[in-house]
């Protein structure tokens, strides 16, 4: 859908987490792409809809759930593909647009914490 | 440290997951902010070495690590302690720093997608 694609990652979510190992800067450049896409809070809450969705979800059920318009929805919704955090189809006049899990698990892992140590 | 310190969350890691719910406004807001402050190469890079110190950590030993500026490192220090990924305390000279596991783990429970589903 865009020139500008960009392939990053596996997304196949076994990624060492920061909290265990310093990132090279390569890998640090891959994480810090998918973090720019959800560093809008527009961006975030279509995430959110569209991961929240339980399938796959027409752009014309997303808009009017903003006050925005078509055109800048469509903008943000192209950052979160090119990103590989949704992917979408056409299908006559209507785009759909459905999550990547394996990308979420995968910048979820990244940032992934020890768990508290429980007091004995 | 720094008068535009931003108060975010609460830090706990019990919020709802994007693939369960949609955020509303202003909880887009307040996870965008975050990931404002990983959306930059050098940033998530400072922050995995925080993060991954298993203690707190010198600024004189991280800006080594680095080919930018003693003033950059600490711009971008200053970011990922207003986002509240970070604190940190001056002792004589040197700055030092360490994460908040539980800013990360709040975060990274936003982004928690639900484990695939086994063949059965």
């Amino acid at each position: 859908m865009s020139k500008q694609e960009i392939v990053l990652g596996t997304g196949s979510g076994c990624c060492t987490p920061i909290s265990e190992a310093a990132l090279d800067p390569v890998a640090a450049a891959d994480g810090a792409a998918v973090f720019k896409a959800l560093a809008d809070p527009i961006r975030l809450r279509l995430m959110s809809i569209i991961a929240s969705a339980g399938g796959e979800l027409c752009v014309c059920d997303i808009t009017p759930q903003f006050e925005v318009s078509g055109p800048t929805i469509s903008h943000h919704l192209r950052v979160l593909r090119e990103a590989g955090l949704v992917d979408c189809e056409r299908r006559g006049t209507w785009v759909y647009y459905w999550p990547i899990p394996e990308r979420l698990r995968w910048i979820a892992s990244l940032l992934a914490a020890p768990e508290p140590v429980a007091a004995s």
